[in-house]
């Protein structure tokens, strides 16, 4: 199939190179003329405007968007939607937010163009290993993506499906960050752990790896853990900075919305906000009541 | 009443000094001869022992402990034992661990020595406003404390009672303290919103002093950051850092053994850990992990 | 001075009758005819619809609506803008979101209204107790409401304030009422704690009534709680079932929004969602994972 | 290797017949005789007493225990000391808190036998995939004993490990399962939210089945989970309670005693006490508090 890839960051080059190394044809089309030039190299062509990649497609046209969720993506959408035809198929594979998806797709249904929410996950290692994709939208357009989805998936017929109509794509996606940031941090607090019981001298690398077989607690996260802790066990030189990216928040407020308890979920995220509040006025303000009403000691800073 | 305070510390002395005011007499002890001194310009007199304190006292003698909990308690106790007779009464006033008051009333009470556990709250003010006494114990024991109670309560007929047997009222002490600890962090995660929230450029002291009259959330305690609001609104020179004395975590034990969920006691002894925790090995896993599957940046140290 | 109450529901009626006690002038209107009688026995005149309401009223003209918060408000104020002169002051006394009071004002303001957001607290004991008023909006509107304020209040001068520009007030109180769920939270989890150490046989309320009286956790909900549990020891009849009136949500979305970790404030509106949870899908699921990998035996319902 | 296996239920049969596959020989004791018998049938020899088990092994023997832990463990261990020589070796393989095996092994220690704790995960699966072995104890007892481990782990050379001194095992076997808890919740509370919106109709098993290829959240309890949603898409017929085994509360008492914050892990087990407290009395209340102050209706049980 031939498809237009809007977006060649980390995430779209390579997925763009997943599908030429399966057979696609890709137009590639990124602002950075760089990011154009090294995605020629794996055998795709490209264009240096929108309007040239749409020009550059047969119709009807599958335009594949990488671009970072929110303004980014509103812009590319602007841009695009009066270039494009009835019939004409848009895929919004980055992490949106499902009611911007909502919105969207309502935009450009008026304009007979199928609009696809597709979640994402599998990070850097998504190119050799393939993608996860969680995908939303008019069965009809998503049945015809159906070679695309197959070469990004990491099977033919497995780990990608349409899990509902528009917007469910990234409302699945959304969940599965937030599942994903209650796992790292149960695996990190039980390291952590670990690590303080100084008594023991524990080697958590090797605990990590006698865990990723046979255990309850196995899983790719591990793997990953695994690598972590025996590149650097000490996490030398590493701030106890955890930065979010948006869906961990959406995840919590939905749950909220739907009246669903999700405390691990949300403390989480809380944790994260924890990470980078290094001054905390919350503490201050507590060690000073302490003061106040048991005349207990402040810390001063 | 005559009756020894073993313990001239902070809360010791001032104990002291509010059953003199109420014309009770006092023989204080205190290893440090500065606290006994000072104790003595309030009127009371002192013993420079254990054996000169229990030898000043008339039988059945009434000695009230106001030592720091743990091994301070169990040594003062091990020494007191030999020295007393059938008929006394020993009055544990501080923060004690009640499975270790359960321990240490079998013991006594195999010396037909009566044990009393008093959870003591009021702090630095307890001395003007009386403090909030939670006893456990004999009915009888108890009851011959009576003139004692009412001194040291707020009031002849309200602020303490007995409220159950040996045990119960450092068990009840230490909910209180869990109680506390809850409503604490309630307040400093509330003003640390509005601090945030600069848009708005409020006024803590003011909202504090608003709140304290009329409003749903007034308290003593409120009270109390109202003051430290107002003589330090930023919390200048105060560490991000809150400890914790003990009856926070005996609350959270208490409450898993009982199959009680208490998630927000829990969480504010947990927020305690966390101020303390600068260096967080589960926060630098985190980083180090978003790095492994998204070659997301790391913030470095 | 004279003004016009929108909304004679339990609130609004009580403010209007502490208000005519202390010699203000008030007319009020509600659609029921039943609730304007009712103001009338109280000394007020009523009108019967916000045509005559804002007819009745001398210019400048102040307009205090006391009606739910959303939909309701919005009726009201489309209803009230064409209605209302440059130089009127309208006032939201009720729950608003203070995103929606900020859009508001906008509005009104746009007219040469003033607006004024007043976050009330104190529930069905503001008319004998006085109210904790929170106010936000313009210095000059808030200094010519001053007489009403000083009325409202618990005092002339204590318990109401000028917190900020218009929304302000707003915000203010929906922090208020996060942290009046951390402290009911901390309080119900701490008296569950105390029920269930069933072998000291402990009396709740009896506890409640020590604590009142000098201890740290004496507060006005305290004094609340006691007579709850005085009226009602065991809860007998009362369901399980906490419900929640909007502002938690917005704390913690704001405290989100701020990067602010609110963890207690936020768990304690979570124990809300689960208290009406009693069929948690959550729960069955990791039930059936359980048997998943150990085998353990799952309950059946 | 000839060992002796003390407990043949669940797990001491499937770890029993896992050695005799692989061509240890296996002299099975436990008091139920049908349990003898079952594993007879895959090629042990049994003993009907402790005695007749020790007496069947060869010196320096090497038994096996795998009964419950707690006070079931203490028996077996007191009634089999008598019998052993200096030499043998004792390796617990059960969910035993690592300050029993502390305990346990001083006392063996003083006798010359060595004992070994051996944190064991993966459950029922465990027969055919291998058990991930965690083991703590003197490091020639545990390489004396690496023809078992090579055995009942997935591969010879991974999935077990020593880990540190006596003691280590367990402790690691715990942290395992607190993670264990935390990530269950995590998966659990995602998909509550999706199963509650209901506007996209999503098809929980689809999900999971999708998640399982290329997605960061990609596990084997993820593989068990879809398991579970594919049998029983909406846990019909399951009651909402979770039950807990220890080793979570183990987990969370000993993050607390390491100043360690746990969060999720802790929450994680308060969810499924929660799950248990069908009757809260914490909610009552609080419902209560609500009609106190704010005259909110109380839902009727």
């Amino acid at each position: 199939m031939k498809l237009g890839m809007i977006g060649l960051g980390r995430m779209g080059a390579n997925m763009a190179q997943r599908l030429l190394r399966d057979g696609h044809e890709v137009v590639g089309f990124d602002p950075q003329a760089a990011a154009r030039q090294a995605l020629e190299k794996h055998g795709a062509t490209s264009a240096d405007s929108l309007e040239a990649l749409v020009a550059a497609l047969p119709a009807p046209r599958v335009l594949w968007l990488m671009v970072p969720a929110g303004e980014v993506t509103d812009q590319s959408l602007d841009a695009l939607l009066p270039l494009l035809a009835p019939g004409d198929i848009v895929v919004d594979g980055g992490n949106s937010n499902y009611k911007d998806t909502l919105r969207r797709a309502k935009q450009f249904d008026a304009h007979g163009i199928a609009y696809v929410d597709c979640g994402t996950s599998g990070g850097v290692w998504g190119l050799d290993e393939g993608y996860s994709l969680m995908i939303g939208g008019d069965e009809a357009a998503v049945e015809r993506l159906r070679p695309v989805f197959e070469s990004l998936a990491p099977a033919r017929d497995s780990g990608w499906g349409r899990v509902g109509p528009v917007g469910s794509g990234h409302f699945t996606k959304m969940v599965h960050n937030g599942i994903e940031y209650g796992m790292m941090q149960a695996y990190a607090e039980g390291f952590s752990i670990l690590k303080h019981k100084t008594a023991f001298g524990l080697d958590l690398h090797g605990i990590a790896e006698i865990w990723r077989h046979g255990s309850v607690v196995r899983s790719w996260l591990l793997d990953l853990t695994a690598d972590a802790l025996q590149k650097n066990p000490d996490m030398a030189g590493i701030a106890p900075y955890v930065a979010d990216s948006g869906e961990g928040r959406w995840t919590v407020d939905e749950a909220i919305e739907l009246n669903v308890p999700a405390p691990v979920i949300t403390q989480s995220l809380i944790e994260r906000l924890r990470s980078r509040d290094d001054d905390s006025f919350t503490d201050k303000l507590l060690s000073a009541m302490r003061n106040e009403f048991g005349g207990h000691p402040i810390k001063k800073e």
